[in-house]
């Protein structure tokens, strides 16, 4: 893992900052200094547009997709045609400043003490610098952001304040041109307000509809200001800037999607009174309020380390960009794998969501983990066509999607990778664990078992002579093997997804409620018999004598590949090599064995897991952004402690140092959440799939100490682990533990001192 | 295989004949009654068109095709973007009839005594019919020929005569708006002659240019009729036709294309001068020539069937296209799977040309196979570009091609099948077999041979413990299985390449040409020793205990599929079973382990070839048309002489009695090799494979005798095979032959009585 870490922004533990304008990093920083609020999502592009600088002015809201003009027919059956995607929406913060006749723009005139922060705190955006007129300096101040109790809402609030006069001329405008992918948008007119400032469009296909007003307060009084409002969208302030006053606008825009609201279909009149609603307080009340919102995320999620700033500043990075993109706000959306912060991977949410993310929501806002289960729950429909696409019965989750259809038109990721549909049932087996929420299951969870569990009924096959079950023809996490026999994932996986179901049908036979969830299941004795008789036959490569799962047929004796030997330059693979040649040896992109023993990490002894990785971890190159800190993981349970930092190293500041060249198309969101469970789980050693959650913290060599929170239905745990000292402390329910494989109960503090 | 016939022509001999109009069968017929003479082909549209049938109207030329509008980007490096296939090009046929202003359209005008007929004589194509005008009765004949021997002249004659006056207008027009599949075509206009009747076009991104010129002859005295040229490219004839006198037009259609003439840079006056030489004699010239051309290649290529009619049709029409279509004219062409009579398969060659066609012309037309040869020697430097995007040296050879580029956009089949590569190394060991062509070899085999071996050893790799050499994740000929390691048939075969390369090397060695030839070659010692490691090493799956050759890894434990339930409605799989499903059982397309053994024939025990025959020929469902023949050949060998006949019949009369339901867009050209090989190399027990050629003939039940012919370089051999005797007779050198398994040699005639 030859990454090269990219730093240009200081290191402070409630913010980025940067100092200095950076052109040559100018889409990175658009991408860094992103907001979200869950419901919608900005890039930090300059409000007033720069010439000269690639920029991706990008605004994206959840759930609000297109359907693309391309479509792809290969002839084939079961292979989508046609991608879907986060269409890029209206530019809310567009914006125009020309001061004594000179118009701004970064790439043209001459400024100094540019500044830009993202706070941590309050999610707010501000971005600030001296613009050197001929006619002397002018102090510019631009904040930005997305209300989080009030997300149809975003603010912006400019300053001006000079020492001289000055003649100004500020116009905010409103429009749907931005670009998608490079290419033409997906957005069009259906109607425009230019006194009210208003904006209404259309996604092409789906016909989905936004509707953006404005409306602006400023600190001047009536009499000095001139309002007009030009073609198009355009709200334009013309006054003098008086020396030494400082003058300030906040615009607030209001956004209400068709998405959730019905208002649309009675016009504009009705939009208009909604939007009315959201812009009752000014930008302080609002911030306060955002402050106090992820102050209460914080109560749990709260991480602290001592002694290296710069891992702090990146686990908190990951920490407030997860609470920002998705916080239980509603149960139809998703995180996509670059969040609301960029159009690369189209806006899609992948089984990263269940095997990465999720963990992260159980135990820090156990609200957002069930939306991430309602989801998928809400997407049954498509799940089921999906299937039936695939020739099979039952529910096939996709691999990448927005509105739960297939979006991903590659065939031999879609219909090989098991991957999606076993994700859900994992992570509806870690919330039962956590949760004992058996009305949950009662309600959705048996459904959505019962129609994974079919579809992987149909899906797998028995071999040649009916002495085994396993799957054929599959992709496993490990993307660098394509259409193989006996991926031990998939099995160990579809194993799992029918002991559960039938463990938990076994549970429902006990409940007063047996009757009513049976009929509603409508799930024949024989398809029953058939699940327990696959999971029993179920194929599992493992050797006994190595200890060794064999990660698919045939992957032992596969040609090996130097990894370290391939020059710097091929990479990434997928545009340097040939397509087929990636699939052909040894070499793996991401964990595949080590996935499931990270899973089901309590099932598997230590002898078993150090084999493991000690076989794959050096065949594998890590082109996973997820891959990094399952390793990281494993490496501080087997004791191989500067792995366990390496590998952390990179995961925590993946975006922050660009490890990847890309964080310019937007942030590794799903990624972020990995980052937590390389703490919790890593370093921490926390496990939650045994009898008992399990804590096993380590200190890195670089840190004189750490701490974090985990909260569980009755109780909330701090562990805070110095050099000398491990504290365990709980608010709530006591709560029993298996500390370094010792159980423990700890009432109120548990202290262990350390050598 | 419950393939149903679909029988509608008359049985003939020498022909075919369609008595009657079937309108359901309209574009069946466009197929069946194409014409070809290598340069070109037409599908037999009727020349006036018709209103409401179906039709193709198609004409083309032999290497003139333009690329895709479309264009594939996956991103994946080593995936062809897009495609390139044979244009439709101009419409050299069409006219227009009016006769006392009613226009002809046999969709509506009344017609009685529809008969057309294509015969395998001259290849004149013939359509009369008795137009039944308010006026009286027309009788309309119109003949078509494209000249063999001098390819670039079509004829269209048009006899008309009936009892009473009648007024005619007849109106020849050209153009170049034909479809190409269905959609937009790829020709534009480069310039027109009204007076002198010709259209140059060109195609829109090879730019290939095609002159078309008619010049007319008629019967009629020329004060009798009125000439005029009209708009676009349109010459109108007007006279009236007087009672029992029959009037004839003879149109010379000339067609130059950019392909082989100069004269394109000379502008339109050399195009003319050029296309004038073409056209000095009349229609029965051309036609007696084309018999002569014919008899020429008959001479050889005859075959007698006594007992069954439609074998013997359905064999001469096979001969008959193969004749047509690709007979020695260039070593630029070949012969795509459709030939020259359809769009499907985009006029793409595939490996078809040499496993399949190589073999019938080798024995009856060996400069047409050596043409074969020469095609893709010709193209070496775009297989060398081709094995340089697969990250490998030397030269790969496309799985389908017109211009030496990869034409096949699905990777899964342009990157995993190497069965085109080997089988260009097969062709030339054939060749060499039969003719000891050394000097062939060392100017075009063994750079071929040097080429192919480079990328066969890049393409293949050593297991993890460097035990064995094999290909991995390769598609065999049987595409039902994809991204599979260690295939029998790719195995053997490049096993084989690497092989026959250094024992011609090695013969080289002690030729006076050897030190010239090998500073051609220019390949280093450590190449040649790592060719000849590769091959000792190769990995071939075989049980010495069954004596089966597995498939592929794994192939053995695939899950069954029972094909025999899968239902009808079911079929093609393509269309009907979701993609990967069709990859995930042990269900087989076509021949891969018995396609080697067919082609090392006499390498194999007979019990080796009965094990594998009984083992695959089950799981195969015979998807492909060429798959029938090659099962039909082993039968035979085997004695399960049903089963060979039942094949056999499907293979004979594919196209004749649509069995597969596709003639309407093409025949099935290279198939039509394979009904060759089934009477020569099947029931006539002929192999080419061994130190001597054998003869095994056996008589297939429903047949009182058949005889054929073989060309060898200094012997023609003529086999007769009868219920009492089997004759063997020689011209020129005695032979010397395996007659079933007993060494003989022929001098003049050798008879043996058969009981």
């Amino acid at each position: 893992m030859a990454k090269i870490a990219k730093k240009y922004l200081e290191v402070h533990n409630d913010k980025i900052v940067e100092r200095g304008y950076h052109p040559e990093r100018h889409m990175v920083s658009e991408s860094l200094f992103a907001q979200s609020n869950e419901y919608m999502g900005a890039r930090a592009y300059f409000d007033e547009g720069i010439s000269a600088a690639k920029s991706l002015r990008g605004v994206y809201f959840n759930g609000i997709y297109d359907y693309s003009r391309e479509v792809l027919n290969t002839g084939y059956k079961g292979i989508a045609t046609r991608t879907h995607f986060m269409v890029n929406s209206h530019d809310i913060f567009a914006l125009e400043l020309v001061i004594n006749k000179e118009k701004l723009d970064l790439n043209k005139v001459k400024f100094k003490d540019f500044y830009r922060e993202l706070s941590f705190h309050s999610g707010e955006y501000i971005r600030e610098f001296t613009w050197q007129l001929p006619t002397g300096n002018v102090k510019v101040r631009i904040h930005r952001l997305l209300s989080l109790t009030n997300p149809h809402l975003a603010l912006q609030k400019i300053s001006l304040s000079s020492k001289s006069t000055a003649d100004v001329r500020l116009t905010f405008s409103t429009h749907n041109k931005l670009k998608q992918w490079g290419g033409d948008g997906y957005f069009n007119d259906l109607a425009i307000g230019k006194e009210h400032h208003f904006l209404v469009s259309e996604t092409t296909f789906t016909k989905q509809k936004l509707y953006t007003k404005n409306d602006f307060k400023t600190t001047l009084p009536e009499k000095q200001y001139k309002k007009s409002a030009l073609s198009g969208v355009r709200t334009r302030f013309s006054f003098t800037l008086m020396p030494n006053e400082e003058v300030i606008f906040t615009r607030y825009i209001t956004n209400l999607t068709s998405r959730e609201f019905p208002s649309f279909k009675r016009g504009l009149n009705a939009l208009y009174t909604e939007a009315r609603k959201y812009i009752k307080y000014d930008y302080e009340y609002y911030k306060a309020a955002n402050i106090k919102f992820y102050a209460k995320l914080n109560a749990v999620s709260h991480i602290d380390i001592i002694g290296n700033d710069e891992d702090l500043q990146g686990v908190r990075y990951s920490i407030f960009n997860l609470n920002s993109t998705y916080h239980g706000y509603s149960p139809h959306n998703n995180l996509g794998a670059k969040g609301l912060t960029g159009e690369a991977y189209s806006g899609h949410a992948f089984w990263d969501s269940e095997t990465y993310c999720f963990a992260y929501y159980l135990f820090n806002n156990r609200e957002a983990a069930k939306d991430l289960l309602l989801f998928r729950y809400n997407q049954l429909a498509q799940a089921k066509a999906r299937a039936k696409d695939l020739d099979c019965r039952g529910a096939c989750f996709p691999i990448a999607t927005l509105n739960g259809e297939e979006g991903c038109t590659l065939w031999q990721h879609a219909s090989l990778q098991q991957q999606p549909t076993t994700a859900v049932n994992y992570a509806l087996y870690h919330y039962y664990r956590v949760t004992n929420d058996f009305t949950f299951m009662k309600e959705y969870g048996l459904e959505l078992l019962k129609e994974t569990c079919l579809f992987l009924l149909d899906r797998g096959q028995f071999d040649h002579d009916n002495n085994y079950f396993s799957y054929y023809g599959v992709m496993g996490p490990d993307e660098f093997k394509m259409m193989v026999n006996h991926n031990a994932y998939t099995n160990v996986l579809a194993k799992f997804s029918f002991d559960f179901f039938l463990h938990m049908l076994k549970k429902l036979s006990n409940d007063p409620d047996f009757e009513k969830v049976k009929a509603k299941l409508n799930i024949h004795v024989d398809t029953l018999r058939q699940m327990k008789n696959a999971s029993q036959k179920m194929f599992i490569p493992y050797d006994d004598e190595t200890k060794l799962f064999e990660q698919n047929a045939g992957f032992f004796t596969l040609p090996h590949i130097e990894i370290d030997k391939i020059p710097d330059h091929e990479f990434p693979l997928y545009s340097n090599w040939t397509y087929d040649r990636i699939y052909r040896g040894d070499m793996i992109k991401q964990p595949d064995v080590l996935m499931f023993l990270f899973l089901f990490n309590s099932h598997y002894d230590e002898s078993i897991k150090r084999a493991n990785y000690d076989y794959y971890e050096p065949k594998t190159i890590h082109e996973s952004s997820l891959s990094p800190s399952i390793h990281s993981i494993f490496a501080s349970e087997l004791g191989y402690n500067d792995a366990a930092l390496d590998f952390f190293a990179y995961a925590s500041r993946l975006d922050l140092d660009d490890y990847n060249n890309n964080t310019n198309e937007g942030l590794h969101l799903t990624s972020m959440a990995a980052t937590w469970m390389n703490i919790v789980y890593g370093f921490g050693g926390f496990r939650s799939d045994g009898h008992l959650y399990k804590l096993a913290p380590t200190l890195p060599a670089r840190w004189q100490g750490y701490s974090f929170r985990l909260s569980f239905p009755n109780t909330l745990l701090e562990v805070k682990f110095t050099t000398n000292e491990l504290v365990l402390k709980v608010e709530g329910e006591p709560l029993k533990i298996l500390l370094y494989d010792e159980e423990i109960e700890i009432v109120d503090t548990y202290a262990k001192a350390l050598n």
